[in-house]
């Protein structure tokens, strides 16, 4: 069966050759733009052939793609099906080079959108009747508040509607108005903004349907990689505004290039939901965020708010709403919450966990109706940052590592097949769990200098894996200590959360891994070395981007804006930083226990 | 006594030697700045020596006047008393030449107004008690709303100011925010938005007094010197902006005064009440006006609205509120609901009439609980408009006449005694009551062509009033007819108001005559020709600017907005245009059946 490799989500296919890309990547839960369910029709779902062959186009497909960009190599997914073995496409909504991911298994579920429309025919005055125009229309829409700039044009536009007139409404708000009966276009987006990336959900409302999405590295690296020392810039230096202006421009780039592609206008862009860390939650507000930098790291705000995109400098319908899911805690964001809600963890029955490992790793469990969440600081290494030859997600990082019992590397993959030029996160859990396995770092972490692999650095002693074009790709024993830093913070993490709760390893039912370490981590050699708890591997789901989807339900349905301000308001928060128990589990899990 | 002549408002007083012009200003409820009530500390009640003598300068006024101010001839009220027989004073808050009438002998009323500050000591987080900021702040306040702008510092201002702040509220919403204990200064702006003049009154909040006032003619004027030709030119030309514009530029002038000459910042604004005719009130919101241009005559909206000053471009705390209290119909706007609520006229027990003559002349009458108003098209006759000689009331117009048996004027007396140039709408009134006493004008409305002084002009008849500098100034006979028609309308409205609440003349407790015209008005004269009905002099109070009161009470009582917003809901309308008796009495009363 022939293998698709989907870029930039870095996911290699096997699909019936009988079948179109679009039905094998809607399998794969991988969202595609259309909005004729693969019909052919819209034109929407388009796929660019990398390496590899496909069916010739269909006649459907000749009419709906432009020339232009069939000269660049564009199809539609639901006419291509793969003629050779091994095909590379490309989707839309991409962020270059780098492999951001955006997708995930869960479903933004119910469609319910804070943004509808209503045609309403209203009684003309008379001289028995001369109410305004304003009580009219109120209550014709059953109560409503009517910002100035619609109340401004109100008479004209009833006049020139005969007095029918269709109504956009955000929640209560009437956003705009169009004379006469008419479907008008209605757009949102939900918005994850992550430390290191922010991703835009395009969807359109008048269906619940997403559309298509995008990813910008975050603007605000320029102050620092790490959530610390943006919060560090904007509380001591007083630059709250340029880090908050940097969120903006990066929502602002991903709606440009969503609007550009799917042809869409800003004002038709009624509803957007942000979702992030508390620290990201903060700046994305341009809330000042003195208060996370210091004990007792206290919120300015941690409510479910709603301000209007002119008060922002959104670009989008000025007078539609802005949604911040609330944060839990000063370092567990909305986010995290977003992730709960994505999973319904709150609802489980049986205990269950969600995990998202990141520079900060969220935990949060449930058990006979408790919630409780922990945050640990983990550190950037298993993203890679602060190990010698780690590196980003991207073109030439190692992603996949097989040492073999002698501790020799036997199998390396390089995202898109590049020559190796550094090991990103999913690289560093395979390597690090290989060279424990076989004995190269031995249970304390040490390295055995005896290897013939291991060879004396500037800093010490380090692991040659491989000697890349570029240099020598080695891992030190410093990067060790780093990684046992993290792990060990994750490692008592869960065990602190299911020990306060209550919960053994044998009644855990289900991990959700969230994020976008997690999606393309090896589970086992996760497992090995303690990031997870060790549950069969069945019970573990790798659910992606959930705080995306998160996002994406408080968009598409405003009770679940509600539901989550409802689990926030009963999720308990663990403070580790506190806690008594955990120096002591921290020291012990700072080793590998392992096999 | 010593008399005192009043400029801009030209009032003269007889006042007692002994006093100050302070004690006597105010005993004759001329509104002057003050904030030590005349004890010569605050240095705010600055007149003017324009003709007389006054007392010297005491050692108080020395030090808080400027020498350059008392090289210009101010002086403190508080501390001088007149020295010679006759004194003319100018009094700060004026409008240049033009007499505009802004103060009336009605008072505000009750302070409690939509803005106060108010002082919270927060609890700071603790381990134990990690609430946000915001919920520390909501529950100091007892629930409030935090726009953005405040937020954004929310958490630097806390720490600044060791966890108390100073907090500036509007109703529910939080404007400003102080780190630690202070007294923010705290104003507001109560406006008459007139079809020919723009005033503003402002207020300090902290106090509900007063300061000082500012009125300049409505920028609107360059679109039509009437209501219904802007109304036009704003529906039919969609040109609604511009002449919102006019009226924020209006307003924004009045402010940029009051603030130069009061040392007062915008931002310490925070709170604004606007009234006005309809046409007016939807203007200054910016409203589209078409409803108004066409039967029934329909308002684009008539609820009491609040919007933030910086949705409608005013000059002052860009978060603090605009209110505009509701228009009661078509024709009868929010400043004839300000007479009302001025003269407390729906609570009144004895049947009680309102009366505020102008372009359209609107008379609201109690009897029973029940309130009726109604409007008539007077036009702008008693105004000196469309009078041939007619004039608005500056220098030079003639504003007393007085006629002898024979019908020659006797009298004459024209505003700051200058020169003749013209009549203003007092001087019309005593003119033609005179010249129908006189029998120069029959009861039918012709005149007299063999009186000495009536020749043929090019127009028909005309009586030669005075020689002047200028040229002659005539009363013609087209004059006479105009003034039939206006003094009919307004005969017609009050006596069929009377009529359809069942009031006869003899039940009529007080006629309260609102408005400019009315304050330099002969009651006699006026009563002769049926402008007002005919009871007792002693029945007939003079309110001066009751719709500029008015709008200082909603300003500065925020229960008296609700009061407004309650009577206009029981006020009914009789609406003239429709009225099946108004054509019969109306040509009944074109003529002068005086005597």
């Amino acid at each position: 069966m022939p293998k698709v490799f989907v870029e930039p989500i870095g996911l290699t296919l096997t699909i019936d050759e009988q079948d179109t890309l679009f039905a094998s990547l809607v399998h794969a839960k991988i969202d595609i733009p259309t909005d004729c369910a693969g019909r052919g029709t819209c034109g929407k779902c388009l796929v660019r052939l990398g390496a590899g062959e496909l069916t010739e186009p269909t006649e459907r497909e000749l009419k709906r793609v432009p020339e232009k960009l069939r000269a660049e190599g564009w199809r539609l997914a639901c006419q291509a099906r793969p003629k050779s073995a091994r095909v590379s496409i490309e989707v839309r909504g991409t962020a270059g080079q780098r492999r951001i991911l955006t997708t995930s298994q869960l479903t933004h579920g119910t469609v319910r959108p804070a943004v509808c429309t209503r045609v309403v025919q209203l009684d003309p005055p008379t001289l028995d009747d001369k109410r305004s125009d304003l009580e009219r229309l109120d209550e014709a829409l059953g109560g409503v508040e009517v910002p100035l700039h619609v109340l401004e044009r109100l008479s004209r536009t009833l006049r020139d509607g005969k007095w029918t007139v269709t109504a956009t409404l955000y929640g209560k708000r009437v956003v705009d108005l169009h004379a006469g009966e008419c479907e008008p276009e209605c757009y949102g987006v939900a918005v994850d903004v992550g430390t290191s990336k922010v991703i835009a959900y395009l969807f359109d409302l008048r269906h619940g349907v997403l559309l298509d999405q995008e990813a910008v590295e975050n603007p605000q690296m320029r102050y620092g990689e790490d959530v610390i020392s943006r919060i560090a810039h904007a509380a001591q230096r007083q630059e709250t505004a340029l880090l908050a202006a940097a969120v903006h421009e990066g929502i602002n780039v991903d709606l440009k290039a969503l609007y550009e592609r799917q042809d869409v206008r800003p004002e038709q862009v009624c509803d957007m939901t942000v979702v992030g860390n508390t620290a990201m939650h903060h700046l994305a507000l341009g809330l000042c965020p003195v208060g996370l930098g210091e004990a007792p790291f206290a919120p300015a705000a941690a409510e479910p708010l709603t301000f209007r995109a002119e008060e922002l400098g959104i670009d989008m319908n000025p007078y539609g709403g802005v949604h911040f899911p609330p944060p839990i805690a000063g370092f567990v964001g909305s986010d995290a919450l977003a992730v709960v809600a994505a999973t319904h963890l709150a609802g489980k029955k049986a205990p269950s966990m969600t995990i998202d490992i990141g520079t900060n790793t969220e935990i949060a469990l449930v058990h006979d109706g408790r919630v409780t969440v922990t945050s640990c600081a983990s550190g950037p290494a298993f993203e890679g940052y602060q190990i010698r030859n780690g590196m980003k997600a991207v073109a030439g990082a190692i992603e996949r590592v097989t040492i073999d019992e002698a501790g020799e590397p036997t199998e390396l993959v390089t995202i898109t097949g590049s020559e190796p030029i550094g090991i990103c996160g999913s690289g560093v859990v395979d390597l690090l769990a290989g060279l424990v396995h076989a004995g190269v770092v031995n249970k304390s972490g040490r390295m055995d200098t005896a290897h013939p692999r291991v060879r004396q650095g500037e800093e010490g002693a380090e692991y040659l894996l491989v000697e890349g074009p570029h240099g020598d790709i080695v891992f030190t024993q410093h990067d060790v200590r780093s990684l046992q830093l993290a792990k060990g913070a994750i490692h008592s993490g869960w065990e602190l959360l299911m020990d306060t709760l209550g919960v053994s390893l044998d009644k855990l039912d289900t991990v959700y891994v969230a994020g976008a370490f997690g999606n393309y981590l090896d589970l086992a050699a996760a497992q090995y070395l303690g990031l997870f708890p060790p549950v069969d591997t069945e019970r573990v789901a790798f659910v992606g981007n959930a705080a995306g989807v998160g996002a994406q339900m408080a968009l598409v349905d405003v009770k679940a804006r509600r539901r989550m301000a409802k689990v926030r308001d009963r999720t308990e928060f663990l403070d580790l930083a506190t806690d008594k128990r955990f120096l002591e589990v921290f020291s012990s899990r700072l080793g590998f226990a392992g096999d």
